[in-house]
């Protein structure tokens, strides 16, 4: 499959793009507003992978090529570029899934607090950005980023899925899984993706409470 | 320690009642509205915990004896009970640490969904409720009823504790790490209450959408 990493510059857009080229066969695809900084960074994750004995070429482009005649496409924008990014790829997306991994928090002095958008969660709001035949899933936000993108850790977590859409559903599901330590657990539909994204600022909030834990993500058990 | 679990002949209560019992030294005393009931639930316990090989004695007492000199008193009750309980109880509550474990959740055709009373969670709603002096910590909310009743199921289960006050969730991470099995991690305040206790309706809806998934708790890892 041909995944495009939207945002793929970003913390969970790199964890992501190493490791689906590390683990699997899978083409990744690069993408930012800036095709230059797309390209640079492409170039970054391949020497990463060099240095790992794993030689794939990835490439690096603007947003709206990224996605053009991607399986999958993953927003990992922060929350408030969700909209436009998807606006910007909107005439890219047919037959494409779109992938939203994104969660709105606020911190304050007690810690670090579920912030939903009106829709009701980011995914939702992915999901009414989104062209009426492309389906959305709700994946990946409670995976920690920098544990993701070191590929000699190891992983052992839970990845919830949520979507309205049962195929589109599925190739998520086997697309998580084709990273090693990845389990995809069925989450219902994107009305259940406040529950699942308001685990983001806890794990934070947890990390940040308790000497010796940081990088944390979840496991259901 | 004396441990009172109010409400104590429901589900959470029943397995935290056998749970202490089982692995700690510490006095577990049941109650309920119905003093008949809390003797009875006593005399199940005790029975369960002789099969297990373990000779306790459990007394059973209406809510407000139950709570009387304890140094925990657990509201084990649904959530709609927990201010009427703790008005029950009030002037009971002298040097006790009041334990707030329950959740409030809605089901629709999606799933299962969080629905926090308007003081913004549940332990937020005892805390108000709850004397000025008596220190309130959210607690166990994300716990399997069922596998804490087994005696013969093992855990291997985080616990997430919310408090205001330091000293008092020392003491209740001291009592959850009495049961083997259980992790204790400090959530920070009660500010952060909606975080955890949102992913008790997400537990029942993962394993109602996962074949071969029941009784679901939670690692942060």
């Amino acid at each position: 499959m041909r995944i495009a990493l939207l945002g793929g510059t970003g913390d969970i857009g790199e964890g992501l793009a190493l490791r689906w080229a590390y683990h699997s066969p899978h083409e990744v695809i690069i993408g930012s507003r800036d095709p230059d900084r797309a390209r640079k960074k492409a170039a970054d994750y391949e020497a990463t992978l060099a240095a790992h004995d794993v030689s794939v070429s990835l490439n690096g482009f603007q947003n709206p090529m990224a996605a053009d005649r991607a399986d999958v496409a993953v927003l990992s924008v922060p929350p408030y570029y969700v909209s436009d990014t998807i606006e910007s790829v909107s005439d890219r997306l047919t037959g494409t899934i779109l992938v939203s991994p994104a969660v709105e928090m606020t911190r304050d002095d007690a810690g670090f607090h579920y912030d939903p958008p009106p829709a009701g969660s980011v995914t939702a709001l992915a999901a009414a950005a989104a062209p009426d035949e492309t389906p959305v899933v709700g994946a990946f936000h409670n995976l920690p980023a920098g544990r993701l993108a070191d590929l000699d850790a190891s992983l052992g977590l839970d990845v919830l899925l949520v979507s309205d859409d049962t195929d589109a559903k599925a190739t998520i599901h086997q697309l998580t899984e084709a990273i090693d330590g990845l389990r995809a657990l069925d989450a219902g539909s994107i009305a259940n993706a406040p529950e699942v994204e308001s685990i983001t600022p806890l794990l934070v909030t947890i990390a940040h409470e308790n000497q010796g834990l940081a990088d944390l993500g979840v496991q259901f058990t």
